[in-house]
């Protein structure tokens, strides 16, 4: 069965970092789905329109090997208010399974406690509003279940190392022959 | 003045390359537009559909200090034989102003005689369609009024050189400080 992932969109998220993920588990095989609340097509932090592939309520009660948030600053104060978000990323880790947050998206995990203790790594200028976590300068660092990097000039790496917990390594060595990233 | 530009998409771009472009070229005050012949949303080779800024035929009528072709196999093919691309590129690199091109695209130049004689890079498996040009190995390779790369690894390069083109150097490396690219 291949692996499955959503990644959630809200106005103002980062592009390349929400493009970068998609782009690459696809060519991976794992079967992820652009998950977006509300406006279709969703903007992002520098206009660029993408239609979600499904909502945010049909997320919900998926099952999802991960669960993967972009940053962008308007986003990720959405993300961070929103309800049925913050539920679906507490039941991700309470049941084992993987959650990916890259730029300002890791302080998400780290404002309802659900980085709590864990190693992770966000956007340098968002490293202040990090509290309950252990701050990294790595530009991707796992802890367990939670996978987080820097920003758009991390994501591909970021993405990488994404389709590395879930399809192993030599399946992302074997999709970066085509991509070409120095990783 | 603003600089200003136009990215080309045509179903099955690739959509790591056109949204790094779009991305970098925004953070540094370019004006670029999302053009797109027909269908809207586009649909990219792996099936991010983004909503276009403008139509072709808008973009026809325009005048733009930079083209981009993002690649794509099956983008490439319907570029190269869209007579409005053709004269665009055509007209663009008569009147003294830029043409970038990422992957596959390329080759789109080279079919129609437009990088005769000049230096090139495109991905590798498309090297062998390159008949009228010099193939160079490099990530991204400048030649007059020419940019090429060669696929979404690095394409976030290509798109910081074609800011650095248009803004100059200092301009590219401010907004890095911004994207953490290893460039």
């Amino acid at each position: 069965m291949p692996k499955n992932a959503v990644i959630i969109l809200a106005p103002g998220y980062e592009e390349l970092e929400a493009v970068a993920v998609v782009d690459i588990l696809r060519r991976g095989g794992v079967d992820i789905k652009i998950a977006a609340a509300g406006m279709s097509p969703v903007p992002s932090a520098r206009d660029v329109k993408i239609e979600p592939d499904i909502t945010l309520d049909q997320a919900r009660t998926s099952v999802f090997d991960l669960i993967v948030l972009p940053g962008g600053i308007d986003s990720t104060e959405t993300l961070a208010s929103d309800k049925t978000v913050v539920a679906m990323l507490e039941n991700q880790l309470d049941n084992g399974r993987l959650v990916g947050a890259i730029c300002a998206a890791p302080t998400v995990l780290d404002r309802h406690g659900l980085s709590k203790g864990k190693v992770i790594c966000c956007h340098p200028v968002c490293r202040d509003a990090v509290r309950q976590s252990t701050l990294s300068e790595e530009r991707v660092i796992e802890d367990g279940q939670i996978i987080t990097s820097q920003g758009p000039g991390t994501a591909l790496e970021f993405a990488f190392r994404l389709l590395e917990r879930l399809e192993g390594k030599d399946k992302a060595e074997e999709v970066n022959k085509g991509v070409l990233a120095k990783l």
